[in-house]
């Protein structure tokens, strides 16, 4: 994940790759909840609607620890990881995007197969990704609208 | 609008429009541009896709010289006008929802008809919103990745 409790250098990473989706033309939320409750490190939406999955790995043990990846792949159009240049990558799954990144920026290195959402979950996806980032705009403009 | 060149007025009647738009579990933008190129003060998405519009009238003037608000109802479910206590709420068309604000909440006075968005619309209207709170979240975390 990108949240405040993680390294440093997962940080880094994700910014990165946030930048990098955005110069794809794809705009991005980090820690989305998916319908299971998991968190995606990185959701990124494209202009026809694609939907994509981002997952930022900034160690081998943090790639290890993890494999809640797998489900991941039911809930976006395409699944990638994103690692720094440092990382192991032939540890990944071929069968995933793969992206390079640092503070500043990213490139993908392996793009990822396409597996289709179906309209009724790419639907409820594109609800959930943009109620999630009104609710985040909205809560750094206005604080205590969302004070508990 | 409520964008950075309007009075104040107007900017306290958005910022508690808001609030009352998300105690009733809307999540929603300021400045939404429309696909006409106009923006709308408020765009609101609820839980199933309820895609609202509501216009900010700070004074009666602000009300006459715009009639732009026609072409809104066109892009939503519900068109509604928000202003404050002392508007004179007489000159408001009576087939649009009422809302009072001040810079703390709001209140609804008047429904507003429904007349449901084609399936195309919404779905371009959700992924429009969607994008674009987005990219203003990633904006508001990180500048440097949205500078000309």
């Amino acid at each position: 994940g990108c949240g405040p409790c993680r390294p440093e250098a997962t940080l880094a990473i994700c910014r990165g790759t946030a930048r990098f989706l955005r110069s794809l033309n794809l705009a991005c939320v980090l820690e989305f909840p998916l319908p299971s409750g998991r968190r995606a490190d990185i959701a990124a939406l494209g202009p026809k609607g694609e939907f994509w999955i981002i997952e930022v790995k900034s160690s081998l043990e943090d790639f290890r620890v993890d494999r809640k990846w797998q489900e991941y792949r039911q809930h976006c159009d395409r699944l990638f990881f994103s690692v720094a240049i440092e990382f192991p990558q032939e540890v990944l799954p071929p069968d995933a995007g793969l992206v390079v990144a640092d503070a500043y920026g990213g490139q993908l290195l392996r793009p990822a197969p396409e597996h289709r959402l179906s309209a009724h979950t790419r639907k409820a996806l594109t609800l959930r990704f943009a109620r999630l980032a009104a609710a985040r705009c909205h809560a750094s403009i206005d604080p205590p609208a969302f004070a508990p």
